[in-house]
């Protein structure tokens, strides 16, 4: 990913998006942390949607040298002299002794967002990366979506979207989401399972730059149910998924039982893995790369990653929130922001020559 | 573990019976081959039940020199002259064509393990590792458990029972098996989850010398479902049985969310993890330990363990079978049986001492 990070002049460099999550979250403290590390700075421009105070206090805290410049949230540009820029949303102030999920957190962290999401839209920006924020702080708030995923789905009009999370060595889409384990079966069609296995073979391709993705696809039973002893799933949902992916072109195979799937994939005998559900994904995904791996709704218009941690409330301000995950998140929007707009210029070339 | 392998003279050393398995899967293969390890030899006597004619063939064709003894299986001791005996049920015979479940392989491999079953619970063997049995050829020959664990549980008058992995970083029990995923539903009880943290405590102490074992208990939902959010599980069913195994005084946490529980526990927090279904166990033992992870039957009043493969009929005969796993297996059993007459050691100096 190094070689493609670093190839271009600063005028053609991306220009990306990240929101500051829940004010009261460690959401400031990671995106300083993260922007600070010059390697990250040299990749692209930045415009963090945020709280210039918190921003500052942040960095205060950790003792970076405050890097970035300042405009008003309404003027967003493309084109600003800086290599970070904060689009500051004054009208916004969360005192500093407030610790748990508010109205105007959830105000804050929701206009960020969709102010992201509208200038994503604009190509004022190339993608954008979320800092975590607070579902409670939301509600509270009265933003009418549940978290991001439902929110960019909605605002960039995607008509399928899914969870996807990359890291070094897997990168797996998942069929269903925050659900209780055992209503996912009231959930469990052969459209929940092949659509991320269209969207993620998409994503390979467009953002990952493999030309023929190879997916396997997990079972839901144990011993991929063994023919039906173990439950119909497979027989009756992810089989018929699989073969309709197959018949569409896509390289894809299964269902394998989970337990020996993901080493598969990890082997290098995949590309891809498409989970059943959330913890068949996050076990492994965790075990591997606790602190790197990056979510990405794979499916929207636009380039979404964020880190795969939460607001962490009980350690903000503390100045002991990692930005590992934050970094990796920024890094992987960096990567499929070039990789889309190579594939774009090639295709203009390609129609041009025609 | 090394040390407690070798360190007693050839008189007190453990015997360990050894089951072949279904006589058409790679049992002989792979029981000749982990037993050809000279590092075998030195920690254990073994007596295998099995076929003598199968397992020289399985020598010859790994080209290993015949190194064991051979008696009627009538005719077992503990006091054979040799390091390795088989006892031989010649009156068995399968053709080495066959290549499918049959009648005649389930009525071998289920006699194999009631024999050794019936050594066991009169302390001519120490420790049972049953090699894979294939369920179709038991059901073929009216066998009436559906797999090892069943039959050892009855056949010891065993009243509760759990399934375990141990692998070098994790020790996994677990509270459901073999069940289609949305069926653990109507199985899934606080007695359920309560009892593999028991028996999880009682085999950590007594068998791998964890005097206080720390035990960690897996959620069911997505981030333990959020207080209920997604499902009520974690607060009907899994709290009640972790209180209720703290107050018998169990060292047990939990429920935590199982994608960041398993690296907890890898990284030392925790002795032991219970996991609440068999991928969620699976899936992080396979990725951390594909061919040494041992499956080991807690609760049973003898010791038996297993490698955590299938018979792979598929290869049986090539002498490309890999006996890793069955020398993990071996390996648990001699270790187990040690601290097991360790303690019982103790136990009789104790109370003579009174």
């Amino acid at each position: 990913m190094n070689d493609i990070l670093y190839n271009n002049s600063i005028e053609q460099q991306p220009v990306i998006g990240v929101t500051m999550g829940d004010p009261v979250g460690i959401g400031a403290e990671i995106i300083i942390k993260a922007l600070a590390e010059p390697e990250i700075r040299k990749a692209a421009k930045f415009i963090i949607f945020g709280m210039n105070e918190q921003l500052l206090i942040a960095a205060d805290r950790s003792e970076i040298e405050p890097f970035w410049g300042r405009c008003q949230h309404e003027k967003l540009s493309r084109d600003y002299p800086y290599k970070v820029v904060v689009a500051d949303y004054d009208e916004y102030s969360v005192p500093p002794w407030i610790k748990e999920p508010s109205k105007i957190a959830g105000q804050a962290s929701a206009e960020f967002c969709l102010d992201a999401i509208d200038a994503a839209k604009r190509t004022i920006i190339d993608a954008v990366v979320t800092a975590p924020i607070n579902k409670t702080s939301w509600k509270l708030a009265g933003v009418k979506w549940p978290g991001h995923t439902e929110m960019f789905a909605e605002k960039t009009k995607a008509r399928r979207k899914a969870m996807m999370f990359v890291c070094d060595k897997l990168k797996v889409a998942l069929a269903t989401i925050h659900e209780a384990l055992f209503e996912v079966r009231h959930k469990f069609t052969i459209g929940c399972v092949f659509d991320p296995i269209d969207l993620l073979n998409d994503a390979l391709k467009k953002y990952f730059g493999i030309e023929k993705p190879r997916i396997g696809v997990a079972a839901l039973n144990p011993h991929a149910g063994e023919n039906g002893r173990f439950g119909d799933e497979e027989i009756r949902i992810i089989t018929p998924a699989v073969t309709l992916a197959q018949y569409q072109g896509i390289d894809c195979y299964g269902p394998f039982p989970a337990d020996s799937l993901f080493l598969r994939a990890v082997k290098g005998e995949f590309d891809g893995v498409v989970a059943m559900y959330h913890d068949q994904a996050m076990i492994p995904v965790k075990l591997l790369a606790f602190d790197t791996a990056v979510n990405i709704t794979i499916g929207l218009p636009i380039i979404r990653t964020s880190p795969a941690h939460g607001t962490a409330f009980e350690i903000t301000g503390k100045n002991i929130a990692s930005p590992t995950s934050m970094i990796c998140a920024i890094k992987t929007a960096v990567s499929m922001a070039r990789l889309k707009t190579q594939n774009l210029m090639a295709e203009k070339t390609r129609s041009e020559g025609k």
